[in-house]
């Protein structure tokens, strides 16, 4: 016998914002609200937090004014939260749910918000909940095994390359080594969106770390030594997720050890990593001049600079979502972005059941990394073009 | 008997590039065709290196096309030094200028280029080489003493006033506190405009440090205990410049001891103040979630981030140099931007005599400085905002 859902939907953010999850928010509660069989329509704060805690945001109160002005506003409206629910969490959900007549719960994520939505699903299962989940893709990494790139990573590799147009230029100025840290814990697509910065004949970066690829600190100081003398010059991206040959971070040896609930070690929002490596180039290339940026959170949440492909395919995935879930074809599920074959981009976005999405991550692939191991593919730049954009063109004194 | 002036002309940038610099360039340029007097049009790659090296562009080369898009491109177009010249590089700069004809020669740049251009100059007098030399401001640090503000500034301030728009929505996600540190050696200008991202009730910053008031620990862990009181959260504007009670550095702490020529530490390219304010929070206010991130470099030269009113004037500063150096009433000359009084923002571009802008830098002024010691006053955000321009409106859910 078909469980009754209740008509009541719970929307919410997790994880890491970005420049464009609140697209999806958007998405999907316009979608929610042209459809009659959804009820209320409930913004969980800071994720299922908000949930355990009924705090709650009413979505249909909002103008179509204040809702679009709000997809425009980067990092997650509703709050955020990192938190992996555990079966005491979720049976306290279901409560929570059952007392505000809730069937719908989106959860709108990276890894482990989509894992945290297939815990919850999974136990709505075991408990007889009837309750219809969806996991909505966002993640900067662009590492969700169930996409062909994932909402917020346009817009994140927008920011790095322009980042690096713009320093690559700075370095012409003034010379010596230039190192700049990119987010991306376990995928190197972040790091790697810094080759699109490349226009001019000698544009750098000249070198590329990923963590796909093992680092070693004597590779390191001969392949900034042979960029020099190539260019006169360097511009280095650097994985804050680089790991030496048996698989260790090598922002281990500074981090103080601070691990979230799903026990990922802090990375971002330290400078440590690169002070590490200037330091260690100053003393053992003989270079003078070496300096180290970490872009930091800038990447995900600054105001204006987002692709404009990302963010309608966020709107579209949180639309998508709402959908598939009125459809009812997959109860649990996650939206999957798959690009069309052929020259011409375009993407579908289809339901697939919840468990394509969760935790595991998903790596550069080989042919998006170069022989050499330091530098990107032909072929990676035309995977992310299309999803980055044009950026501004800057023109040289011949 | 007045000497017989050479009518080519030498243009250099030099210093930290910044996102408005090519402007000022341009501006030049345009000028210097649109007069008779002027022959060649010397551009020196990498400031007077270019000049001792015998290294030049040929600036008449570019078409309009060509300078318009130069003039968008961010850094130094012909590239930059930090030099200091000694007595014996003016005498060689003067065969060099004497072998080329050059009687004009434009130097653009901050305190220390202001600093090169009035050696430059003075020794010209004693050596009696017949120079007509003009320094054309540029700083970030808005602290040049003969201007109401610097091109560079406005564009910079825009940065880093969109970055913390963005880091204070991404912090009101995730709570905690974050440590932002911004540029500015000596002065707290680009620091303070960080208060320009206050949008919504309760926006950050919530606190503002700046290096004209002395920095202590114990006062910065009380004020962001304070700061978590109130706000729940903190996000935090630094100075890279911030010092001690006895003025020293608090960065000089950590720093390898790196100067330039003209004996500045280095302070930028390391996130090392960061990681120790944060660290120190850690360990002293009981609060788990704290991290830092360092601007650096990407608020002097990311594409696509300025303000109009800064392009336009950093523009206008070049053109006024180039005609005031032909009107030849100052023949060692700086642009002093001076600032309409009135409510309606306006400016005018006056020539004064090149010792006004070398060397000694101006600070924030008192009444820009909240009384607490840890914010800006609304006279700040007045003279500030004009310069800068509007930001992205950001929508919160209420």
């Amino acid at each position: 016998m078909k469980k009754e859902v209740y008509s009541n939907m719970v929307i919410a953010q997790s994880g890491g914002p970005s420049m464009v999850i609140n697209e999806s928010l958007v998405g999907a509660v316009l979608a929610a609200k042209s459809n009659k069989k959804i009820g209320k329509i409930l913004g969980a704060r800071h994720g299922i937090a908000g949930i355990l805690g009924d705090d709650y945001a009413d979505m249909r109160k909002l103008t179509k004014t204040q809702l679009e002005a709000i997809a425009k506003t980067p990092s997650s409206a509703l709050g955020s939260v990192r938190k992996k629910p555990t079966v005491d969490d979720c049976r306290k959900i279901f409560e929570a749910f059952k007392k505000r007549k809730v069937g719908y719960f989106f959860y709108i994520g990276g890894n482990d918000s989509a894992d945290a939505a297939r815990i919850v699903a999974e136990e709505a299962e075991k408990e007889n909940y009837p309750l219809v989940c969806y996991h909505i893709p966002k993640t900067i990494d662009n590492d969700l095994r169930s996409c062909d790139h994932t909402p917020g990573f346009g817009s994140a590799a927008r920011f790095v390359a322009s980042a690096f147009k713009g320093d690559d230029l700075d370095n012409r100025a003034l010379g010596g080594v230039k190192i700049n840290v990119v987010m991306g814990r376990d995928a190197g697509f972040l790091t790697a969106a810094s080759a699109l910065a490349r226009e001019n004949k000698n544009d750098g970066p000249h070198l590329i770390y990923v963590p796909e690829r093992p680092f070693t600190l004597d590779g390191f100081v001969s392949d900034v030594k042979d960029a020099m003398k190539k260019y006169g010059r360097a511009v280095v991206a650097v994985s804050e997720g680089i790991r030496g040959e048996d698989g260790t971070p090598v922002a281990a040896l500074f981090a103080k050890g601070e691990k979230d609930s799903h026990g990922n070690l802090q990375l971002s929002g330290t400078g440590a990593l690169g002070d590490y490596l200037s330091t260690y180039l100053k003393a053992n290339a003989g270079i003078s001049r070496v300096r180290a940026d970490t872009f930091g959170y800038l990447q995900r949440s600054f105001p204006g600079v987002r692709s404009e492909v990302d963010a309608k395919e966020a709107r579209q995935a949180g639309a998508a979502a709402v959908k598939n879930a009125l459809q009812g074809k997959i109860t649990k599920g996650t939206i999957a972005i798959v690009r069309a074959k052929g020259k011409k981009y375009a993407v579908t976005f289809e339901a697939v059941p919840i468990a394509n999405a969760a935790k595991e991550t998903r790596s550069l692939p080989d042919s998006y990394i170069a022989k050499n191991g330091h530098d990107v593919t032909r072929k990676f730049i035309e995977y992310a073009s299309p999803i980055v954009g044009k950026l501004p063109h800057s023109e040289l004194i011949p």
